[in-house]
């Protein structure tokens, strides 16, 4: 890995830009496994919301924020676990892909099973988040 | 890697969909890496056409076609190229990088700087494609 600076700071537009490639790609690495045939897929910012949520990291985003402010933390803390080597893209994938469900087909409720999928990645990094150095 | 179908074909949209998020990792990584702070952005289709155009792989997209078919044929082929263990991301990544310019954060100049930098990335795919048996 090339140097690249940052900060444990999970309002960081850098960090969330680079979060947002690195999560698209990791989702979509999940989702073509899991329908095995490759595709890919943007996640949805009310997914992420719903995953801090469920995943007790809600608290890491601003209070009141709506739900493209929380997609944008949620995309950072990503980004900053991968950057921190706390986690890969294989075993987010996978973690992801063991969580969906399929309803990841469905119309409507794509975004609740996309959400509940990554709400258990999100638990995992925040265990990990936990345990790091502050 | 878990199993996941897919055949040669540079046409096929699951394979265009799932290189889109491949590739827009990749050239992320590549920019933070470059630029030294995490940052994200999305490849251009005029870039990816360019790229084609310049690495002599134009003649596997469909003749006459626009720049969004021709930037589908070649996220088709990275992603193609990855899966079949041509490339990996890293590698990717550092050729991306090696051969980008100061015009990568010019507003004009963007398009063709990026176009450049991934021209050496297809030449290089383009051989290791042309190696492997059919």
């Amino acid at each position: 890995m090339m140097g690249m600076r940052y900060k444990r700071d999970f309002t960081d537009k850098g960090l969330a830009k680079f979060g947002d490639s690195l999560l698209n790609f990791a989702f979509s690495l999940a989702l073509s496994e899991y329908l095995g045939r490759p595709t890919g897929e943007r996640v949805p910012n009310a997914s992420l919301a719903l995953a801090l949520e469920m995943s007790g990291l809600r608290k890491l985003a601003p209070p009141r924020s709506d739900k493209h402010v929380r997609g944008d933390v949620a995309e950072a803390i990503f980004a900053y676990a991968w950057l921190e080597g706390l986690i890969t893209i294989d075993e987010a994938a996978r973690i992801i892909r063991e969580n969906l469900s399929e309803d990841v087909t469905h119309f409507t409720r794509k975004k609740e099973a996309i959400g509940k999928a990554l709400a258990v990645l999100y638990r995992e990094i925040g265990k990990r988040l936990e345990l790091e150095a502050r």
